[in-house]
């Protein structure tokens, strides 16, 4: 449990990331010392330019799989938020290597280096999509053994089993956070992404993969790093696995309404059809939070906030289009 | 779903393993056209002395990693049995690499090699292990989440979600199998071989792991690959999932007992002490196998007979005490 930042010294891989550098920004700012890691490769170097301002913050330029930067990295730390991943999920198949090197491969990478140097507290950023096509609704983290359905939830399953093994066979502690789609500023991939950058090309056409209706669930991102502050600084088990998601949900249709409203856009909508977006699309994700709020968090914005400001930070930021691709 | 094998070419990594060597002839023997493909690190050739003076089989000297040679054994086949493996879930700690490498990656190239080669159909040796320290007894498939406790499970895990997962992706077909301990003829590693060498170098003393009150399940080999047979031939999911075990349980110091009994020693026994065996032993794997059992299949052997028939056939073949380390 870690309740005071400002005694510690901490590595973030993916710090260059949406989620990565706005928990470096946010461990600087209770006071920790913060060790930025990141290849860069969908990491965005402006995302960290407050950061470099901080005389708290070093940044490495490693990859995850390079095992002695990223060990000469963690010397002396007391914890790792490890987010650097591939967050591909609907292209899996198309290359079905990046997410066992990136996610599972990695992810033993780190808790290699965490053993060569001796860290002990280790915070993962699993995903709902671990939970393939539930059963149980909404879907607690002692749910049924699930059966995967995209090669990004079986990566990120194996990194689980891998990191809840080092705990129990070499003394470590960890935190895993089972999150649903993330919104907010800095946000760099997603349905959200896809629609805005159609709409500029043309205003008068949005295509949407499925039918409109997959039901899914968001949070905002800054909720979301309350939510694994406040697991770390409450929960002591030796393994803490946690969802993290609002109780709500919207479909695809809505996000439609909300992003085409706020932009004051009229455009006729193609769906493709089909219940799924995609091959191992999950038509519902509805993730039981009653664990993280039993230990008092709560988020404060809602589906709709979230997108209206993740969208007003695209407009704001359209530079961001043409790094992301 | 097969049901008639003499038209089938069929492929077995850890062909010449304890299982795969056996399955290798029950294939052959049902008509198949078998191609046994192994590295031979802890396979052993003698196993697989029968099966080569089959005309039907092939063997193939590969590793499982390799990803061209096992490729070029996969072509033309019908399905895959993926059977190598490390095996050793006691000593994963001391190389952290190895369940890593021969499990996971390892079944990613098998997976990767199935869809180069156009293969569909793939049944997959997987284990109880991967219910950690279940919560549920006794244990069926779709337990509560698991939390794992063993690298050996976590490798297993990582290995099923990615087998669904391609499933899901690729349009193939998995049946995959959760086995208690095996135990029979060519049995070449676990308790019982530990014991019988303890007691071949000094019968008046004993050393057993734990405080003897482990509490585990066996099943009797020819009854795993008749469980086996039983799902690929009569259940047709995507993704099928299935424990096989007997339905009992026994003690250590029961196994104790019948092995001393059977070679008529009566050795001082010393318990390390504790609830497990070593970091990462589940005091207590007791599976649920009404799944298999409602499609007909009934174990033929209790723990004591195939235990009983363990034993004798090491002490007819003592060569394997040296083969096996």
């Amino acid at each position: 449990m870690i309740t005071d930042w400002t005694t510690c010294r901490v590595v973030v891989t993916g710090a260059a990331g949406f989620i990565g550098s706005h928990l470096t920004d946010r461990l600087l700012a209770a006071g920790a010392q913060v060790v930025g890691y990141d290849n860069f490769s969908t990491g965005i170097r402006e995302f960290l330019t407050p950061a470099r301002s901080h005389p708290a913050f070093t940044q490495v330029e490693g990859d995850v799989l390079d095992g002695n930067t990223l060990a000469h990295a963690m010397q002396g730390a007391d914890m790792v938020f490890h987010l650097a991943a591939n967050a591909d999920v609907r292209h899996g198949l198309d290359h079905p290597r990046k997410d066992l090197e990136q996610n599972t491969i990695a992810t033993f990478s780190v808790l290699e280096a965490m053993r060569a140097t001796g860290v002990k507290n280790l915070a993962f950023a699993s995903t709902g999509s671990i939970y393939g096509e539930a059963t149980v609704f909404p879907t607690p983290e002692d749910a049924p053994f699930p059966v995967q359905t995209s090669l990004y939830g079986a990566s990120k399953l194996a990194a689980e089993g891998m990191i809840a093994a080092y705990c129990e066979g070499y003394g470590m502690r960890s935190w895993i956070f089972r999150f649903v789609s993330i919104l907010g500023e800095r946000y760099t991939h997603g349905h959200v992404l896809d629609f805005y950058n159609q709409l500029l090309a043309n205003p008068l056409r949005l295509h949407v993969l499925g039918d409109g209706h997959q039901r899914k669930s968001y949070l905002y991102v800054h909720d979301c790093i309350d939510g694994m502050f406040c697991a770390i600084g409450r929960s002591a088990e030796k393994v803490n696995v946690f969802n993290l998601g609002t109780d709500a949900g919207c479909e695809v249709l809505d996000s439609v309404r909300w992003i085409t409203g706020y932009l004051r856009l009229a455009p006729v909508v193609d769906y493709a059809g089909g219940e799924r977006g995609w091959i191992g699309d999950n038509p519902l994700i509805w993730l039981d939070t009653r664990r993280i709020r039993a230990l008092g968090w709560v988020p404060t914005l809602t589906i709709e906030q979230s997108l209206l400001r993740t969208i007003a930070w695209l407009v704001a930021n359209r530079w961001v289009l043409a790094v992301t691709g």
